[in-house]
């Protein structure tokens, strides 16, 4: 006899396919959706099929937007010869959240990595290039128009902000080659040990790394 | 400015209310499925709307099903003699999944709370009884016209499989009250030291039921 009736195994079969849930938590999620009122339900499968009709790619800074330009790429508060470049559109909001950044952003979608076959070509390298001015772009395309050309200077430095191992290093490292002779500033995030951290509980490769940065006081 | 696209936020927000899931958690699926590709966020949406619309309760032993009487009271090879009743249909799973149960289920959905103001009215009990022989009922109703009175016997024992708390004993104890004057057995669920579980990190009262309910070897 089939644990569940159909309905409620293929709900459950779906739940499991998403990222941090296991069989335990579908079979959870499917009963407490049973016991809900309709209406929640509706919403949830209505915000799903909303997710995959209204959210694209912003043209300019390849993040998920439900308009594009996006939201960072318009916001003239911003300063726009500062670009952060991180992995995935998730990247964003721990950086966000800081509430130290007033720059902009470019999503690449992926690192480096040869061994998954993922080369310069995988990547949204070319928009990034064309946001450098002089090189194609002069600063944010689709804003050209505005004749405000104060409030949209160019890129002057780019952050990379790609994840601190093998293949956010071996992105970053090729990013600095390519931007470097086009004129602006390439930088990278520091590495060492996280703000409440301790020595004692700290892998060698992070411990270098706090020695390596280390600031005069 | 938002943190993120409207119809993404509207999709984490309906996340975020299902059990066991926080807003990382939601935030990870969501991007999750941004990647994904459209099929499967169709089929979780599709999943969810078929499931209020095609599931519902048993009308003899109130579990959720796609078919009434459920799979679990029209399957002859299981013991009609033998029910056991349990608080919500989550707790079926955990049974079915020991292999040593073949009898058959009745669901209370809840249990006694004076506190949260449910008395017997709110739970599933009347069609319990209707169940019980020479109380208005001969075996399981609906399989009557089968004609095959050996099939369907009628209950002889009931197993009061309510969670061992307040509530579930409080439930337990009422069930028994009510169903010994109708001529059926009433047993309860053991309560002891989990398998694998030390004596040592045992709570007192476990220990102590554990001691009360000793078997000779």
């Amino acid at each position: 006899m089939p644990e569940y009736p159909e309905p409620m195994a293929r709900l459950i079969d779906s739940l499991r396919r998403l990222p941090g849930i296991g069989s335990k938590s579908a079979q959870r999620i499917a009963f407490h959706l049973l016991k809900a009122d309709r209406e929640e339900t509706e919403r949830l499968a209505g915000a799903l099929r909303d997710l995959k009709t209204d959210i694209r790619l912003c043209e300019v800074c390849n993040n998920f937007t439900d308009v594009s330009p996006c939201a960072y790429c318009t916001d003239a508060s911003r300063d726009a010869r500062l670009v952060c470049v991180v992995e995935e559109p998730a990247n964003i909001v721990p950086i966000e959240k800081t509430g130290k950044y007033r720059g902009r952003y470019h999503v690449l979608h992926g690192t480096l990595s040869p061994l998954a076959g993922i080369g310069p070509d995988q990547l949204r390298i070319g928009n990034l290039l064309a946001r450098i001015p002089g090189n194609g772009g002069t600063g944010t395309p689709g804003m050209d128009d505005s004749g405000d050309a104060s409030a949209d200077p160019g890129i002057e430095e780019v952050i990379v902000a790609t994840n601190p191992n093998v293949e956010g290093e071996a992105t970053a490292l090729y990013l600095s080659r390519l931007l470097k002779p086009l004129g602006v500033r390439v930088s990278r995030i520091a590495m060492g040990i996280p703000v409440g951290g301790e020595l004692e509980y700290t892998d060698s490769a992070t411990v270098a790394k706090a020695m390596e940065g280390r600031k005069e006081l």
